[in-house]
């Protein structure tokens, strides 16, 4: 089964976009994921295309009119599309490598993209769409933050990553930030690879990596700290 | 003074992108801010343009060499450059609105995308990349990443968004999540809108937004809600 996602937008033009480059646009190129960007705005029904209107209760901005999303959404998306739906939205569940990871193993997304003006509360119950956030800040539209949900996805997708890159020691896949890189030149403006990266013990060299990944945790993310202490029992007194 | 964007990627060619697309893009066109996305590689020296190595201790992936980044730094940004220099990395600050706004006053930024493989630690010291993480999440690049901090940071500056659209109740300005929204029609698949927001008393939508927003801020995100609650005395029992 390919991971089949479809876009609901009103810049439809957007896509693929940086989706079409390097690692995922080659992916889509093989066909190892499936990407369908449709304009919102074919689903309007006066002579000006008009989406949206003023908000009830008066306020800036305006809102997306339910009728025609929810008429937009029924055409992507028939009543037995297996794929969950997904609005993006500031006020959604955070995306963290977990949800990534559950939407790659999959069949795939319906994905609307609101603009600023918001998105009539009604829809959202109606269509049970599930409102997903990228991060704690404002865009102003839904589909950069489809593209980083996209692009998170289908790194993980089968045949996508070589196993060289298969991620395991990644940022967040242990529950720990990345250790530090280093690579030639041996000397960067009189700055070394610490020698224990040259010294070819691997037990050293993998015990290394795992303290500073965690001296990094601890220091930057100490929310992401604590959530990993919490899940490990305390393994006592380092042995010398 | 225009805010001045320069990329540095392996990609440059994925901007702007949907960084050239409606709110941001007519910004662009119109000069409110300024973007320049230019080739890490221009800066390699052997003839197969190589700019990562093998990383030193081993282990998967490849690491873009500091030599080679700190060259395409230099060139694109003289030591006397204003700008604040970041790379996008899941090991970084978290982007927030606090730092959106910070950037959005300034003269602009010079961002670092990195590929997966990950970036030599010590050009990352010697030249002071600030680590800015969009989220907890990895992605198949930083270009993504940059696009998300400038289109938030792009919505902010002065004459791209109306006074209609300040953002001043959107959600994270107030520390709350957003309440929800409603526009025509007034049913819709049998479901109306709630009748106080058709009532025409102001003070009651105030308060009825209010309340909406505080519930749906410590239903979906205690963390947001208790940080909230924090910076507020408690405004004693509720008047009838």
């Amino acid at each position: 089964m390919t991971f089949a996602a479809t876009v609901l937008s009103l810049y439809p033009e957007m896509f693929p976009g940086p989706l079409g480059v390097s690692l995922a646009g080659k992916a889509l190129e093989r066909g190892d994921w499936r990407l369908d960007a449709r304009q919102i705005r074919d689903h309007a029904t006066d002579r000006h295309r008009s989406v949206d209107d003023a908000p009830a209760g008066g306020g800036a901005g305006m809102v997306l009119r339910p009728d025609i999303l929810a008429r937009a959404i029924d055409a992507a998306s028939p009543s037995d599309d297996p794929r969950p739906r997904l609005l993006m939205s500031p006020r959604g569940r955070p995306l963290d490598q977990a949800l990534v990871r559950e939407l790659a193993a999959g069949p795939g997304a319906l994905i609307v993209c609101g603009r600023f003006e918001g998105i009539d509360q009604r829809v959202i119950e109606a269509r049970d769409l599930v409102e997903v956030s990228i991060g704690d800040y404002i865009l102003s539209g839904g589909e950069l933050a489809a593209m980083v949900l996209l692009d998170a996805v289908v790194r993980l997708l089968p045949g996508v990553m070589g196993n060289a890159e298969s991620g395991a020691q990644e940022s967040f896949e242990t529950g720990l930030l990345e250790h530090p890189h280093y690579t030639r030149p041996r000397d960067f403006e009189g700055r070394t690879i610490p020698d224990v990266l040259t010294s070819g013990d691997h037990k050293r060299i993998a015990r290394w990596r795992q303290e500073q990944a965690e001296r990094l945790t601890a220091e930057r993310r100490p929310d992401l700290w604590h959530a990993y202490r919490a899940k490990r029992p305390d393994p006592g007194p380092k042995k010398a």
